[in-house]
């Protein structure tokens, strides 16, 4: 840019600042009853900013919590109500364990998909299981229908929000990441080419070759098959306590707002709908202070500075073999490395490697001595990463994170390593090239200023439009005509084989005319010929 | 909605105050300079604010003006630069002449479109012209290529703009309503399905029969050659003046961001890309006052208010005729009329209606006296009714104004009438319905609340954006890789054939394999019975 120099203008905001002013002192907001659904885990820690911060602006926020839950805690800032659910604690560990030997123990192939459905199928058939434990509690399901709520705030990844949004003719505001085999879009009735949005386990980025298109294509038609039988049970229980013939897709059709926590410095461009809105990076909203033990450990890592090492909140521990690697990479480095992790230890660790139980990600990540993260790859961790501008050394486990990883590998922001089969020696060469070549810290700073360039911020955003919604009781006016549409019609498939038939019909009596004509003129000239 | 009460709340840009007041008093904005082309007309009246608000923020904004313009104007606020056109301001009074003789001598019918795109060739041909005048105007070019701009501001309703920023390099902002047969859309690479999204000129909503859906498909198809009739002088002169082979839709294809001058109050909700940008409204940020007369006017129209009547910035005058007509009415209704109108008067015109040469539209609706607005249905007029909540009667002339009033008449907050055959007894009947039925009026400012209920308004979003786009040099990360793909591609229509290809392959082979197995077993079956 050719600057004339620096001006001091009013910046964007700053222009309804008197306007601003008079609405804090004169309007009062008024305070609605929010009905929440959450999931459980990594999910729950962003959807909780979004909670607190609406409990902060006066709103009645309910929060329902399995009995089993990982994460989810009572507060002041939000009631909880608790539901028995069929399942205990273990059984939970149990099912999260077989999907972390699947990544840890077998060698990435093919077939992944399939294990990862079935993983799924597993828990999503064990959530919806614990989802009849809360529709059916007579006494709870009365006194929530009796409360009177305005809009029911639920993440989508598994179905009982949707179900009791239904049930209770709330409007309804997804929270979400994504659905597994895009459900979300398809309810949405988004159009998705395949083309040039890669479908979730493919790897691809927005650019295929002719044979990626292929599979990609093949994947969309997978996908369809592989919806109805990851959520067959959700449908079930949906028809079986609405009393109606509909299914989990038709119900995600009635979305107020979905707020997705992406936007396109991670995610790659595709068509989005009216009622999408994009908060990602709002987990990134509040940062607190280090810890002084924390503080002294990032300041005290001098010129090299720390790494900061966790597989997300599910996961803190790591078979010892592999731990073992890890260790011994670490012992090569200059930098110190603070690693969330609760397994055994061994005798020699290295010194500068701090191990914690729980580590403040967000807050570490912000320090300005951090150098680089190694993450599994999580929508969250990649935010906070994006956010405060952190190169990354990426170790997929499950689910959408190797797509995450590719995208960010694909930026050059981000190193991706196999969990299964890495060893000290892989981990120092990824580690050492997003250490010490500069071109990932840089690029990772221009997508950070990117994300950060934004007219509002993404907890403001996810609040304006959960009022919005209480507000107006919906957002009709964002509802797309296309969900009175089945698939046949939507694709104009009735259409184009109408218009085939009409120019075929057309054709074949022009062609029949012709040889009529041609018939009776060569007929013709064979009389004249013969007499 | 069940409300505990009113609580004092912060609002949500109260969340960011403080951050804010920090952001005023230390972060200073960098000046750019940007490089304006306009579309002359009711286009740079709101084109205008943008243009004013970036100068007012210490941009330097230098403006391209033909010497033949109607509306737009050197200021103190920004430089013009003036180029030569071949044609004179009496020839474009005349395109124009001819344009409205169509709208009110004909009677609407079928072949409209063809009499509307003949008259649209013919204005977007003879602005080409004037575009060759800018373009091979060397030392205007020389001394704009040295200014060093930092972006192109440009209204692609025609293409000057768009050739001048692919000449300088300049990545282009777009500030538009729409482009005659949707190559905006198809230039963004934004899926548009015929099924729920009613293609221009044919008055259907988003929910259409199937008769309706098939005519809309065959409007598809039509517009693909529509587009290139209608701008081929376009393409021609790009392509030699640039030196290369492209077209038009090609270098918008480019556009960093589009500002739509529409949001989904007045639109149909409908799939959008990811560097689209909504800023409807744009038009009502400033109001001014009255002046003293209009100011008494207004006030002294008692409970009966007053009525505004103007048909846009290019239709001042009627056929006398028609004109009578509206005095007619105008004499049997208890309300004022303001109407903006510069032909003959009769001796005996009606006491309660004012004429004037220009009014101030957005100023007066927004006047509390404000009972119905006549307008011919321009998406400014539209905008500044619903922004100020004032229910309309519209009379469509040409382009887009008949799709507009099927909108707002869907919406139940407008009557429309043809301005063809217009009579007293026609305009009384809809100005009576609109002025006395209370739910135009409830409808309308229901309309008007969701409208004006955003997080961020619109002149801020248009100026965030472009800022952002000098900031950052474009806004590649919101750039589709669909830009990468020809049409077959885009639709996928080679994976689908090449699945065919397999499928029925594979079906031949399965069908031929059986055939020859049944053949050698019916003929072994043979072969032992003659044995």
């Amino acid at each position: 840019m050719n600057f004339r120099g620096m001006v001091r203008a009013p910046s964007v905001p700053a222009l309804g600042l008197l306007a601003l002013l008079s609405f804090l002192s004169s309007e009062p907001v008024q305070a609605g009853k929010v009905l929440v659904m959450p999931v459980d885990g990594s999910h729950w820690l962003s959807m909780k900013i979004l909670v607190e911060e609406l409990s902060l602006r006066g709103h009645e926020m309910v929060v329902l919590v399995p009995e089993t839950s990982f994460l989810i805690r009572a507060s002041a800032n939000y009631t909880t109500k608790s539901f028995r659910v069929p399942y205990t604690i273990a059984e939970l560990n149990a099912n999260l364990d077989h999907i972390k030997k699947t990544a840890f123990e077998k060698p990435p192939q093919m077939t992944d998909i399939f294990v990862n459905l079935g993983n799924l199928m597993q828990f999503t058939n064990m959530q919806v299981k614990g989802c009849e434990g809360l529709l059916y509690d007579e006494s709870l399901m009365k006194s929530l229908r009796e409360t009177g709520f305005d809009v029911m705030l639920t993440d989508p990844f598994l179905p009982c929000g949707t179900i009791l949004a239904d049930s209770f003719s709330l409007p309804a505001i997804y929270f979400l990441r994504g659905i597994p085999c895009r459900l979300d879009e398809s309810a949405a009735q988004c159009p998705s080419p395949p083309s040039f949005v890669p479908r979730f386990f493919t790897g691809y980025s927005d650019k295929m070759t002719f044979p990626q298109r292929a599979r990609n294509t093949l994947m969309t038609i997978f996908e369809m098959f592989l919806c109805r039988k990851l959520f067959a049970s959700a449908d079930e229980l949906a028809s079986r306590y609405l009393q109606k013939d509909t299914t989990y897709k038709e119900l995600l059709g009635h979305a107020a707002v979905w707020l997705l926590r992406y936007d396109f410095t991670f995610e790659l461009p595709k068509p989005q709908m009216p009622n999408m809105v994009h908060i990602g990076g709002i987990n990134c909203a509040k940062r607190g202070p280090l810890t002084k033990e924390l503080e002294e450990f990032a300041n005290g890592s001098g010129e090299h500075g720390f790494v900061v090492f966790t597989l997300g909140s599910m996961v803190s521990q790591l078979p010892e073999a592999k731990a073992r690697e890890f260790f011994e990479a670490f012992r090569q480095i200059p930098q110190r490395v603070l690693w969330r992790y609760t397994g055994p230890v061994p005798e020699n660790a290295p010194k500068n490697v701090k191990l914690m139980k729980w580590l403040p990600q967000n807050d570490l990540l912000g320090h300005p001595k951090v150098k680089a993260f190694i993450t599994h790859g999580g929508s969250h961790g990649i935010y906070e990463g994006i956010c405060n501008g952190v190169p990354m050394v990426m170790l997929p486990l499950f689910g959408d994170q190797g797509d995450n990883a590719q995208r960010l590998v694909a930026r050059g922001v981000a190193e991706a390593l196999s969990i299964f089969d890495v060893t000290a020696e892989k981990l120092l060469v990824a580690l050492r090239k997003v250490l010490n070549d500069k071109s990932y810290k840089e690029k990772m700073s221009e997508l950070s200023a990117i994300h950060r360039d934004r007219p509002i911020e993404p907890l403001d955003l996810a609040v304006f439009w959960t009022e919005f919604v209480m507000r107006h009781k919906g957002a009709d006016h964002l509802r797309s005509a296309a969900h009175e549409l089945n698939w046949i019609q939507y694709h104009s498939l009735d259409v184009i084989g109408f218009l085939i038939l009409i120019l075929v019909t057309v054709i074949f009596v022009i062609v029949k005319s012709c040889m009529f004509c041609f018939r009776k003129c060569f007929r013709k000239n064979q009389k004249k010929k013969k007499e």
